[in-house]
């Protein structure tokens, strides 16, 4: 299977490992992307892995997936709770995406309740950290897979 | 009149014809200029006619044609509903502006029932598919001719 | 083609040209009559103008159209914010149906931002004057002559 | 008992057997008052059948009907949602009122979750076709007869 | 002074006397009319006085007020709460509106706190029973004299 | 027809006959029981007839009757207001499901206003008192009927 | 008759004739103690008249004239829309209450909508500037006369 | 590792395979239960797996696997958006809680859009049909593992 | 006096003494019941102490109460919040019924904020860890020699 | 133990044995004042009662109680619901605070459902009538003594 | 320049130093005061410094403001997010009044984020602690110089 | 020091001077930072000032300042209400970060009343025109220096 799957970061991500490890674990995007090389590379996938802090790149990048990806894969970090535009978005490609955050953002400040991009997505994986992302991964890899 | 009239698009528009065609149509943005470009040219008018997924990049456009243009057509897509900055660059200009979507916001999801630029604009047009920006140019010519 | 366009208005607007002309301008609807009954004579149509301050005229009026119009244009004014039976009609009949209005009321008082009548409209044009009647009458004809 | 039962019908029920008919059936408004004719009279009831589109004749006939009416079946329609003149008209009259819907209006668009009606009645019957007609004039009798 | 004080009186308004009396008295319309003609006439007034169910007729009322009468009484019960067009013909007009109720809507059901009469009115009357329109009437003629 | 119908019960309606009577009436639910066995014989059917305090429990009740039943008439009392796994089950069988109440619940506190069952039941019969249920069992013999 | 209609006045009412008169008219506090204790007289009643920008002083005055005075005239200005204590000492007293307001509140900012005060009075008058006063100590008169 | 892991099944699961096969697929519970357990075993895990329709039920299963369960994968259905009893248990628990949908509740009616389960669990698992349950099962291990 | 106080607690109250103590206190529901119980002897009364996580037993157990038992003592827990039926179940019986709280709910989650339990109970009292039972039987055994 | 155990009241309480005796009992102010001073001796305590209609007098009571006092016991009243000075002036002082109703006011207007000074008490006892006093202090004592 | 600029402190504020001294610091009002002082005189002003604990005294120092001083500095504290009577102050002095926080109220409590102070005062200082006092004693400088 | 403070500024600041001179003044933004350039020599510090009407460009410059920077001064302007991602990125970085405004947002459109930027801030200054900025920088080496 030659296209790749593509695992999207929200704005701030590029922050991880120093930002309010509390939450967020110490581990860095750069860490999370080695590992989900690896893990996806065991199934026979390869991944295009990006993050922007711009919400139209993020649109952008999902419009790309949508004509040369597998699979979407986005954490769309604070994004995730006020953009229509990555709703519009991942309603418009024919790709299964996927939610994935470090955190339970239901367990946090209550504007995190309300997540446009869960109303477009196939599913969301959230809370495990940097597991998300394998646990994201490896639902990407099923669904292709069915 | 040597000023053009700005057409000016928001996030996803640049997928028109393939995104969602039951509720968008199967017209591409270009055929969108090309039309646009014809029909103001009967009028004696000239378009310049953009696009772009970011928000701050359509505030520029609304700058750039509030010096350079004669009026602004809007579909602000997604960010109908949650742009401060684009409500703010629009009351910021001093050229027309007028709204145009080519569905009917109001009648589907209902986070799509407010709009910022609506409260920005001199008018509105939306529900008519590509016929919503020929209508807003007519409106637009309307007005510079008053 | 031998049927007529009809052309609906609510409440208050039998008060044109002298209520709050720095709203409404000062035309009248007499004047927006003549103007809509000469530009629908050009593309080779009957229009069928009426107005009335009672909902369940208005909701009559539109039942006729639905049986004997070939489209709807309608300012349904204060009802527009407030009346579940438009929103009822228009749903109940099989021809076009297109709001109007001559102000932006999303840019007005809080309570005239929700409209039941886009719920059910085919498409909007608002904040034209009395020329958001003649593009109205002018996106008909293009649904019909579709 | 020589006092007969008003069965009044609000806007846009003129119209049923054409409108919606996925939503309310195919009989007519004319069927459905031969069938509670043909039942009242069964159980020795005469009935005084009307409907309007206007608000105000409703609370007229639901006044007439206070006066000259030994009990109210109503299908208020839109005005169940929006109505507080038909609140205080049944408040005001001193005969059981019974309300009546064809569909379900709870498991319709989220605006017609309200009932004024409802707060005002004795009972509601709702989402049983033309029989929640007879059901409610069978509620009625037994009221009347009790 | 040859111009009339317009009364106008909204729905359910007719059954004075007989509805609910511990909440408005049991005095009927007519004898309100009688004594605001009096009242009126001894400070050298006549009265235009009438009732509708019809919130468009009262919009009528409204609208001939501003032509032919001096000032605008007005009790919209039930409209009071739900009325923009009341609300739209009252601004349209240049006469002064005085809003009156017999009751004291603020401590009855939360559904009557809003008034959107009131936002459009020179000034409001209410909980006086039938001498509100007294006192509404010497309102008036003081702002008439003034 | 030898599947019967299935009457199933909410909280509290155990102690009928003894609690609140000013709204609820002194027949105890056994009362009831007679009356819609005796009801049903003269049609044909066969009850089902049973109550629980338990949410839980109403949901078995109402799988149980998806497979062995030929109807529900269900009263789900407090749960009206509070249970989405009442709205599941409901929506889960393929039999008819008719929800019935005692009392008017739209006009006591506002906390009955919303009825999770409504959205997901055929019909509603409220405010009858034990009539309801016979009303409400009529209405299912109709529809097993037709 | 020998006990005082008590006139109370609310914060920033010292200011009468200073604060933004076109809000609020160019007469004094005192201009209008002089006016409605002539008033007063002329129907053989005296006043006590204060003011204090002290909510619990105001709670004071109202408890005084519950025991000491005929009547409540009540100008509460900003506290109408927030104090549940001057709604429970109005409710404590056993005299007629009477709300006046010099403006129209539901008029002006949003948070003026809701008036305690009104929820607890007997009748409320407002819009009319100090002819609000003189109103109502009339209505007040009338009441003490009934 | 001798203790099991508890996965825990709310109200309608008993009824997978039949109820809404295009929302929830057609594997039944025991299905589930059975991957599950396949699933657990190559790890060296064993499951003990639970369903109630009864919220009291579902809480005394997260207590004993507080006491006697290495982790807890939680569906709980209907109660994800009503139960603080769940809540709560969830909070009075020591081993690790993941929430688990087969669909994904944020895309579907309003009322699903809070969870309280989510507020409390260590993370979410949604949209991924049988599957969610195995990625909570591998997301458990992991954390037993860690 | 022979009749028991029903002291009545709601989920998740078994575990106290192991869950959240900094919360909720070190002490175990036995000792709850062996406090509570000595604390009646003093006084001459028996109770009758039971705790479940069912909603449907606690309303059961209410239901006894009101039969056998001379007052009630409940700790809702979470159904404090969201149980109508509990609500309903009291409103219900005829003995006294106090609401105790081991915590101040409302200086916690804001979903705590509401008690429909307060809304049918004689009185509340909350804070006081497990002094709130003894005061509450306290206040039982006011009431119950008043 | 020389330290005084505050008593603090809010406005109207001075009313107390004339105002609504329906729902706060015909004892005085002053009675309560006897019963808490002969309770609190019996214990080895004296107390500071007082009582003010004036809000930041009560907030400088509960500064002087953390400064001279052994612990607070407040029933303030209508500033229950509205003062957030009061919860300002309980966070800011070290001493035990605890809310004493004479009512339950959960069961009255909807207003009086949030207590800001619940939110920064240690405890809350309502509806017993001047038992909820003698309750507070003997609660009030118990921490004292713990 | 001889009028003084006022400096007006709200409720609670006599206890800096004590109170919760992590949120607002160690040092004293009088402190604040002192820092004030001097830092007024180095620009050749006086400073007219008050507390109060008491809503109507506030109103009465911000009048006294408007008459005697040259510009107002106020910490509402409390009183920030509940007055009305504070709002309607500030609106009717003719000075510049300027708003000043020790902490930053948006970071706090859900309920300290409206300020009606805010919106009537020319600008706001927030988050500094008693540095908050100094910029707005320089920024009124600024403005008198100006 | 060598680090420079950052001074960011958000969407349609760059047209200052041009845009709403009666809200926003004359002077534009290069005069803003002349002012600010000046003023930190004055105390020695250099600046770092920039503008961008790209969300993400701004969360990379406060990203940019949490590194390289002393401290933040950031006018978000539009996005002062509508961003996560600031919030995010001010929460993420480890310097003071002071919010600025030319005007007073709450004193303007509703929509501007919560700051998702200021509940991120150490403290906001706003209202001051340009000299919010040197309020800010002041505010910013007070910190500094601290």
């Amino acid at each position: 299977m030659s296209k790749p799957i593509y695992i999207i970061n929200g704005p701030n991500l590029n922050l991880l490992g120093t930002r309010e490890p509390e939450i967020y674990g110490s581990q860095t995007l750069t860490d999370i992307e080695d590992m989900c090389r690896e893990a996806a590379r065991t199934h026979g996938f390869k991944i295009e892995f990006s993050q922007s802090n711009i919400e139209g790149e993020l649109v952008d990048k999902i419009q790309e997936a949508g004509e040369k990806g597998a699979a979407i894969i986005i954490n769309p970090a604070a994004f995730t709770h006020t953009s229509i535009a990555l709703y519009d978005a991942i309603k418009a490609v024919d790709v299964h995406c996927i939610e994935v955050h470090l955190s339970q953002p239901a367990a946090r400040e209550s504007f995190r309740r309300r997540s446009f991009v869960s109303e477009a997505s196939q599913g969301t994986i959230s809370g495990f950290g940097v597991k998300s992302y394998l646990l994201g991964l490896q639902a990407a890899i099923d669904l292709l897979k069915a």
